[in-house]
């Protein structure tokens, strides 16, 4: 009799817990600038990489980073099963344009920031439900198309507020298999959307605290596990006024974060490279997960991990219409090799 | 030993079918005067709904959509293990706001309007694979949220195009069940990104046509089956000119399609309603597959189902930048029960 998957309202348990076996990691100027720049492969030399539009240098970094990815691997993309990825842009064109170069059956998934970990936790279940073998799995967002998007033309250089955060210029890939060597991931636990009524699109890192505090205790009671049992746990983008808030929900509930607890938009940026309240994006969490901490994991430096995906699920139309911004987020638990 | 789960390349079969213990499907007032009024739940008075925007008409439709799934399960939010959902509009605001009242855990999707199919798929792997004993879907559309973003201003008044197809106001949802009564979901085939390099945006259903051509062709070649192992297979909303070109494409790969072939943008809407090539949207495939096609599978008149669900994965700044449409389709096969 295998052991019970599902524990709790919201944790999933894998019974032979996936692999991930290869990580790859590209970020951007600006990022490799920062304290985890050693971490990347990659650190492209300028926005454009090359390309005509700020939406195909995106699309590159993504490509780059899966084919990265099945390289470090030893595996062809027609070994893979399942394809999963997205991206902020609307439509998922840097997902899906990608995945139109490669064959592999496709999921488009969005989580807003989220997206790497909600890929992380529906990749492990598809291997351990014994659906695949193989699940590539790969993100991407860039500063350049964020802000066309969501935000201002660059060009009308418009004054950023201290809470506004830097989305992250990067694309990260990793391969979850159902054998081989490398950490492991044990755990799942999906988010549920939260709205506590916060308005400001200048400030998501407040806006996505209550969500990850929400997540890492539902994690906790489901597992029955402490806070210290994890060497680390980082949320992927909440940025300085997020982190404050998470730690003190967390240590309102009891547990002592200190120094355990980080943030991948305060790791990927220092406080001297002038982006406000720290990281954000896709890319943010996907980048710092598999490119430090993967690599941290591998070294054995690091042995329990808990990540916290996040997300802010607003649009323009929606913050236009004067709507709150709902957030998420999913948490992974992956344990070194 | 179980029965292997993985088919050919893209396939998967599952060992324990989950079931679609409810479905249910509301439409919009243009739906509402066509072929298929009374296969559905409710039909909506006006596009607003009551609600001071179609963003928000839409949103309440989904709503309403997944708690009548809920009641006619007789379940509660608290019993279902994932809501997995997901629309049409920028950043899935429909999906996740929705998401925002029902605290359960979630995980958002993005298959334009292939969402339904996608859900239904990875629905089905969670459950089989032991993570989830009930699984909530829905997806919904709404014509005026989808021109507003994707089109013109509705007060401009522009003129269509013969090709041009009519989006779907409605919102479907489903509970798939580990046990229970009703249609058996035995096989999902995901759908590989397909770029045939075709750029009318106003021509959809001839970008997705090879996507559901190859899918069809996938699943039957995966699965061993002859095309008329199923009574009934039908396409999402590939309208008129998608239809001929997938009858063509299944013809010359040596099928007789004739007509055992339907898609649900012909079959919504009737040749009088002024929609042009047919029906499309999130809505389309799901509002007939949750309302006409599960009660002809619950009555028994539709033995076996093959459902496609198709997507055009292009977004206005793809297209404005000159890029190609890339386009999915993702295969269920489903069973009576």
């Amino acid at each position: 009799m295998a052991a019970p998957k599902r524990l709790g309202l919201a944790t999933v348990a894998f019974s032979s817990p996936p692999v991930i076996i290869s990580a790859a990691a590209l970020a951007g100027p600006k990022e490799g600038q920062g304290p985890l720049a050693s971490y990347m492969d990659k650190i492209i030399p300028d926005t454009y990489y090359g390309e005509k539009t700020w939406e195909r240098a995106e699309r590159k970094m993504l490509e780059e980073a899966l084919q990265l990815a099945l390289t470090k691997a030893g595996l062809s993309p027609e070994s893979i099963d399942f394809l999963l990825a997205g991206d902020l842009l609307n439509q998922l064109i840097s997902a899906n344009f990608t995945a139109s170069k490669l064959n592999i059956p496709f999921l488009g998934l969005y989580g807003a920031c989220s997206t790497m970990y909600e890929a992380l936790a529906l990749g492990s279940m598809l291997i351990d439900g014994g659906f695949a073998e193989f699940v590539l799995i790969g993100v991407s967002s860039h500063y350049c198309t964020a802000e066309r998007q969501f935000r201002y033309p660059l060009e009308h250089g418009n004054q950023r507020t201290m809470t506004a955060q830097w989305t992250v210029t990067g694309a990260a890939a990793c391969i979850l298999a159902k054998q081989g060597q490398g950490p492991r991931v044990t755990h799942a636990t999906i988010g549920t959307v939260i709205d506590l009524q916060q308005s400001d699109p200048a400030d998501m890192g407040s806006a996505m605290a209550p969500a990850a505090a929400e997540t890492i205790l539902r994690h906790l009671l489901d597992t029955g596990r402490q806070l210290n049992y994890y060497d680390l746990i980082a949320t992927g983008d909440l940025g300085r006024y997020g982190h404050q808030l998470v730690t003190q929900l967390l240590t309102e509930a009891g547990h002592q974060p200190a120094d355990r607890y980080r943030d991948c938009g305060m790791l990927i940026f220092s406080p001297t490279q002038d982006v406000h309240a720290g990281g954000s994006g896709c890319a943010c969490s996907a980048v710092v997960t598999c490119g430090y901490i993967y690599q941290q994991l591998q070294s054995g430096k690091l042995k329990n991990f808990l990540g916290l995906g996040t997300g802010a699920l607003l649009s323009t139309t929606s913050t236009q219409q004067g709507e709150h911004i709902p957030a998420i987020a999913h948490g992974v638990a992956i344990t070194a090799g």
